[in-house]
């Protein structure tokens, strides 16, 4: 690894916010990672300094050709317990994919988890405890290189910050609405979909604008091809159970590989569920509903961990799914999820990291 | 309008580059253009002011979420003569569509033309005037808001910046060399491929990096359905003289509306060359080539005005264009519209306009 992370400590603390009513993303922690890259250098200063604007030129590739990644992962803790972290070595080795695809040079893994620990010690006070919350933690890369042109930049920044943080969701455990977008498409074979980069997000804001404003709070995107095959959802992959069988789509090159929805794979597998990953078109889902058998779906992500489905919207076909209820296998999958996640659950997969 | 531009003069101006051998985009001029957008109070503090750099939230959703838009287009000027613009309105007509497509609110055109006419006017100084330079003029908005999760930013800066340039390629007009990707695709229908913003860039670098590893300059993006139809190249969009007619592939929602393709379809017009714009297939192409009826190609965008292409590599095959020399339609149609550009034409299409 070789490097060492200097620390510079903050001399003026932060109010912290009331944790009973947290919203996602809004407050940020009393520090910050940051190490630079430059081109012929490497990787170089990791350190941990107050958190504090950072300062870019107008011509900094950042804000013209989108070459950026991000990762998200959380820290947990219960009241006097240790704080917990849910494999994060899959997050930094996703990172790392997702940097290679954008052709941004590798981050150190073993370092980038050193810097992880010792950030989130440092700013240990701010991880919530109550139902629901936990420390959301964002590392990202940006290219900072000034120089317009087309072409990968010479210089870099990998960042992490830290953010107190409740439900993502306004509903929280409740169901949410899911508008089955045909009109836009998010991602196609060949692009960037499996990558967690902006551009895959900016993408999709019109329609989630347009679902949002049907009063849906998500959309399901479809293949870019066939414009048939289910996807994921915003911010979460998605799973489905029909007919005693739970189905999720096969990682396919443009949606993202969710370290939940590998996570759920492997329990609902461990709980003797047959899992299917495979091709699954809008077609079936809508034959299964008719039939009668399309019992549950829910969505997997970091920031929602489980977020059951209780309508989706198909071109103006509605269909409710469990009677728009929680159902009892996204309930309990919720349950053990979460329970791992906090350390009150016995983790039989040694996913989970004690900080 | 009703807002009214403010402006700060550098105090410190800066030591002009040597024009005789400029790079693109690696000089800026002593001035920019900042203007700011709070929803709620809309755009407001239109201000030209030093150039410096800008300070960000780390958390500032163009740093997430590629919510950004960009514009491109030149200022030309001759010793003496006047400075010319070549229809700014159709940029910032699409920059508005850009920002439509991005959920960015849209700015008024009138302002951004002022803004951009007091700018240059401001920074006059630094348009070089020698055999293929220009003012490259980058107008470009950025989502500032500091909160994580996906949505449309609340807050936004609009900026305009200006460089001094020579050849987009090192190349200069000489023939450039074309790699055919059958492997990544930039961008699909029902996606973000009309609009000018960073993800479709960050997208495209992988595959750049590796043709130019083969010793290409670009590459030429197939559709993301059926993987055969000629879309565009990098930054440019492109043409083909077949059988003495010229074809270029028509507008379907993945390509970028180049202004200097809508140009140079009206001129071969005004010539009376018969031009279609359609599908056109890679195998069409290949055909073409075999039969030798594949006179020449080239493309068209800002930065490089035409770019004559050489040689077309698909699936290793190795196509020759014109003898690798820049065929006599690039080159009349590079003459007039540089011509054009720094008034020493006379322009029938009423496109030149003067500052
Ligand atoms: C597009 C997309 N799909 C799926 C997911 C779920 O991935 P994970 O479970 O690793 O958070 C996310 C969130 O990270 C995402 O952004
Ligand atoms: C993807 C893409 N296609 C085509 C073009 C050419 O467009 P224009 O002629 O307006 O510069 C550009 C450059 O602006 C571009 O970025």
């Amino acid at each position: 690894m070789g490097l060492k992370i200097t620390v510079e400590r903050s001399t003026s603390p932060k109010q912290k916010p009331d944790t009973s009513n947290l919203v996602f993303g809004k407050h940020f922690t009393d520090h910050m990672f940051i190490m630079d890259y430059d081109a012929g250098q490497g990787w170089h200063d990791p350190r941990i300094i107050p958190y504090q604007p950072i300062s870019l030129d107008p011509a900094a590739k950042v804000f013209h050709y989108g070459q950026t990644v991000f990762e998200g992962m959380k820290a947990y803790k219960t009241p006097g317990g240790p704080v917990l972290l849910f494999r994060p070595f899959k997050n930094l080795q996703r990172l790392n994919r997702s940097n290679t695809r954008l052709s941004i040079p590798s981050i150190d893994e073993d370092l980038a988890m050193e810097a992880l620990k010792q950030l989130i010690k440092i700013d240990e006070d701010w991880i919530p405890t109550d139902e629901g919350t936990s420390l959301y933690i964002r590392p990202f890369v940006i290219s900072t290189q000034a120089t317009l042109g087309v072409s990968p930049s010479e210089q870099y920044s990998f960042m992490i910050i830290l953010s107190p943080v409740g439900s993502y969701y306004a509903e929280g455990i409740n169901p949410v609405s899911i508008f089955v977008e045909s009109e836009y498409v998010r991602a196609v074979a060949g692009g960037v979909g499996n990558a967690k980069t902006g551009g895959n997000y900016a993408a999709g804001l019109k329609a989630q604008e347009e679902a949002s404003g049907k009063g849906y709070s998500q959309v399901l995107w479809l293949d870019g091809v066939h414009r048939k095959y289910i996807e994921e959802v915003g911010s979460m992959n998605v799973f489905f159970k029909i007919d005693g069988k739970v189905v999720t789509p096969a990682l396919n090159g443009s949606i993202l590989d969710g370290v939940t929805r590998d996570s759920v794979i492997q329990v609902l597998k461990h709980w003797n569920i047959e899992v299917e990953e495979r091709k699954l078109s809008i077609d079936e889902l809508v034959e299964a509903y008719r039939k009668g058998t399309l019992e549950e779906a829910f969505g997997t992500g970091t920031a929602a961990v489980i977020s059951p489905i209780g309508e989706l919207n198909w071109q103006g076909d509605k269909m409710t799914l469990n009677e728009g209820r929680t159902g009892p296998l996204s309930e309990k999958v919720y349950e053990f999820m979460t329970g791992l996640q906090k350390g009150v659950v016995e983790d039989p997969f040694g996913w989970v990291v004690k900080l």
